[in-house]
This record gives C-alpha cells, structure tokens and sequence, in this order.
C-alpha cells in the first residue's frame, strides 16, 4: 500500500480534513466542529479522534500515514510554536507536538492557513507546475502566501505573506485591522471593494446600477454592475486593480515568482479581474518583458487541507 | 590542508578575486582588469589565468579548492546562463560552464552581483549570524538583494532582489533608466538623493548650507550638511527615509526577513540614515513589534567576493 497523508484545517467554526494519496489525490474529506470553549482545548483531541476513526473506516493504519498537516488561523513560528491564536483561543502551545503526541508520533506540520492554502494551490490548484508562487486571497481580508522552491517562507518573525498589511495607498485616512492605515485588504478586500463603492457614490450623485444596493452593497454587487458596464462600478474596479497591480509588482521585483494566484470570493470575477489588474501590474514593472503572470486559483476552501497535506511530502 | 574556495567579483572595469578558507577567513585579495574588447572574449580566459597563478604562488593544487563562486554586473538565470551583460559584452553565454571546463572541471557558481553581495554580507558581514537577510546597496543607482534560509532567491526571471525598481513615488514624473517612474532608485541612491536636493532648492529660496555646492552638490554633501542641522537637507533625508522606510516595510510584510543590512556609499551615514529609516519603517510595519531589524554592511566592496566564494558552499 502506498503511503498516504492527511490534511488538516483548523477554522474558527468546523474543521476540515482530508485524506489523500501522496501524489494529491483526495481520497475522502469530512469536517466537524471547532469546539472553541475552554480555550480550545478540545479541538487537537477531537481532530486526533476523528481521523483515527476514518482511518479505521478506510482499514487505513496509523502506519501507512506519511503524516498530517495543519493550517492555523493566525501566525505559527518555524518551530510550529504558537504564541497566541485568537480565533482558537490558543496561547502558548505547540499545536504539532501536542497532535503528534495524540497520534503516536505520527509526524506532524504545521503553517498559517493563508500560506498552508498557496502550497496547496501550488500542489493541486492555480499554480500547479510551478515552485515559485505568491498566491493573494481576496475575501473578508486580504491573505497571503508566499512559496519559493515548493516550500512556504514563514519568515522570522511569523510574518512572511501578509500581503494585506503591505501599505499601498499613501492618502488613506481611514485605520486598518492592524493599525495601520493605506493597507492593501482597506481596498481590495471584499469589504474593501465594498467601502470603496460606497464612498464613490457618496462623493456624487450620477445614476449608477450599484445605487439600488443602498448601504448592502458587496463586493459581488459591485464586480457584476461593472461587467455591466456601469461607469461608477468600473471607476471602483480600476482603483481596487490599480492598488492590487502595484503591490504585485513590488512583489515581482523582491522575488520574482512565477505565478501570482488569486483567490478568494473576489477570484470569481475571473479574467475580468485578472486583466485589469495585468494592466497595471504590467505598467509597473517595465524592467523586464519576462515576469510572473497571474492567475486565478482552483481550489476554494478545499485549498487549506490541500496545502496542509502537502507539507508533510517536503 | 582544508579546502579552499575562490570568490571572483567580476566589474565593469575590474574583476575581484579574492582565496578563502572554507570558514570564511580571507587569504589573499587582488584583482585584474577586466578587458571587455571583442565581447568580452578574454574576461574568463584572464580569470582562470590568474586564478592558477595565484594558486601556484600559495602552492595550493586546483584539487584543495572546493570551488569559485562569480557575481556577474547582470540577471543571471537559475542554471548560471546569461542572456545578456551589457556591461562585460556577453550574449547567450553560461559563464559559469566556460569557467569551470577553463579550470578541469572545478565547482562554479555564479549569480548577480547585487545578490552575491547580500550572500557576502550574511556570512561576513553586516548579516553575520542570520540565514534570512535582505540587502539594500544605495549607491549610484539602488541595487538588492534577498538571501533566504542562507541561498540567494534568484527569482524566475531573474529579477528577485530588483529593489531599486520598485515603486514606490506615486506623483513622480521623471523616468527612471528602467523606463518606471518612481522607482525607489529615483529618490534613493546617491544620483537620487542629489537630485532631490536640487529639486528642493530650486523649489525655494530659503538660506541652506548646501547652496554652496551649487549644481555639483552630491548625497555626501547633503548628508554633511543634515547631520549638521541644515533644515533643507534634513528635508531632503526624511524624504528619502520616508520612501525608504516605506518600502522595507513592503518586504517585510512579504518576506519577513531577520534583517536588513543597508549597504553602497550612502550607508556610510551610518545611524543617522538608518535610525530616519527605522522611524517611517517602524510606522508602516504595526501587525508585529517583531520585525526585522536595520543594520550597516560591513564589508564595503569585498562583499562580491565574500559572497561568490560563500556560493560554493550552499
């Protein structure tokens, strides 16, 4: 029998997991709860109970397991050490020693979601073929990951990826998540993309589609009322792809990956996404005809167990 | 006898040699001139003439050495081929082939000098005692380079570590040589810092000590005349740091490097520069206290040689 490996991606509410072959097959995936009361301290046990009890579904041993992966919400050491997890309710704790321990000594990995989610998309998604990726996740937040020579950089300090705190837009005056203010998520998140119409619109009174939305206005309302055509929506677009552009660009000329990888919600505008931003991504790096392209990834939600899973073969 | 390793820094008017034990102490230093006629025909024929002299002198047999490391004024490709070097003369050639069939076979590798450098710096210089370091060199223009888990990240095209190429100025209106506008070699090397002042003066007619130096007025004039109190220089360098500060931050947020080492002609300011640096970087970086830190190179223009012999080690 072949060895197989096991992808784990621990969420704020469920837990997803994923059996695979080593060469990316997905064999079976399944979730369950994050049970988040008294300081997460249920969730590696339930995590370890619950693939015991596939595996025995499967007639798979312990010992047939290459080992698991797991993406975390929040920033892991090189060492797998988390300081502190908010979404779990995690302080201090070596999540990969402890699930190992549980599983006996089964070796264990692990990374942020958002970087563990470019490896998968590397593996399986957008960037398969590729060893050099930096994938950007435009949902609630800005997300990011960077992987050179199939393996993720954490950076020293936990920090590496996080694409949507690069400051980007000198005039903002609003404050970002992170304190800062100008970041990168204030405009081409979701709920970026969604301000940045409602202010457009505040700031005139011309007809526009994205009108009838009122205050709910989203992302989505604003991407499909610009492939309509709506000026004022396109007028949003080319600021949102404006911004993403330039930062790509600054990306490309510190380590010049092969491809950049967008997803997200956001991703599902596809090439009408996608060009705009070449646009401006193209027009700021004149240095070179030969640069990364961009692309959109193919995973969604399943490229956390992907990437995770993926760790483990390094 | 341990085992020798050779760096050779190759200019546009001078190459760089330089014998090392494999720990990194430096045994003999010198340097030929670099003949750039019919193409660049003679340049590694010279090299590895005067690479078997020198080891004929310290009567150390080709055997003894582990190999030579070359940093190029150039990209060069991940497999050491060069497409072009304008300023050597080279077209479609894989220097690192020729050098290593000139000496029976010996282990070469080669990379672009601005990278090589970052690489010399982390083994024995401004970066010693890290493995993840970025190397920014303010020098005439603003070159880069970016050293993770201690090997030089090349990038796809060639690009990675393309610093002073980023942009960075958004309301720039001159080109820069890369065809970009507002590049962070625009406001940042030493021409740049130049400039900047002259800008700043013809803006106003204020008293300013560096009116003296009229249109001839250099960074190190500028610098002098801020580290001495004069207000429109202060400008001047807090303009610089800014966009600086601003783009170290970019970096770190993507790769998250221990730290950065400022090296070229302008870093000779010291504190004083990297201390106006730290003050923007500082502001643009609030997600983490723990970010990488900025230091001085220490190894001024023997870091090529430094890091092409450290190359041979990786």
């Amino acid at each position: 029998m072949t060895k197989k490996c096991i992808g784990v991606d621990i969420g704020g509410t469920t837990v997803k997991m994923g059996l695979f072959e080593i060469d990316g097959t997905l064999l079976r995936k399944w979730e369950i709860p994050t049970r988040k009361e008294e300081d997460g301290l249920h969730i590696l046990p339930d995590v370890a109970a619950s693939i015991r009890q596939v595996l025995a579904e499967e007639k798979i041993e312990l010992i047939d397991v290459a080992g698991a992966g797991m993406g975390l919400p929040g920033p892991v050491l090189p060492d797998g050490y988390v300081e502190r997890c908010v979404n779990l309710g995690w302080k201090n704790l070596n999540p990969q020693r402890k699930l190992s321990d549980l599983l006996e000594g089964l070796p264990v990995r692990t990374g942020n979601d958002a970087n563990v989610a470019a490896l998968g998309e590397m593996w399986q998604g957008g960037g398969k073929g590729y060893k050099d990726i930096v994938m950007v996740t435009l949902g609630t937040g800005v997300g990011g990951g960077v992987v050179i020579d199939e393996k993720i950089v954490t950076g020293r300090h936990g920090l590496a990826g996080e694409i949507g705190h690069i400051r980007i837009r000198e005039k903002e005056t609003e404050f970002c998540n992170c304190k800062g203010r100008g970041c990168l998520e204030q405009v081409a998140s979701a709920t970026g993309i969604a301000r940045e119409a409602k202010r457009v619109l505040a700031a005139g009174d011309e007809p526009s589609a994205m009108r009838r939305f009122g205050d709910k206005i989203t992302a989505k309302n604003v991407l499909d009322c610009a492939k309509e055509g709506d000026a004022m929506a396109l007028e949003v677009m080319e600021t949102v792809a404006y911004y993403l552009g330039w930062g790509l660009s600054i990306i490309a000329m510190t380590i010049d990956p092969e491809v950049f990888v967008i997803g997200g919600g956001v991703s599902n505008a596809g090439s009408f996404l996608t060009d705009m931003i070449e646009k401006y991504y193209e027009e700021f790096t004149p240095l070179s005809e030969h640069t990364a392209g961009i692309t959109v990834a193919t995973l969604g939600n399943d490229a956390g167990i992907y990437g995770a899973a993926r760790m483990i073969l390094e």
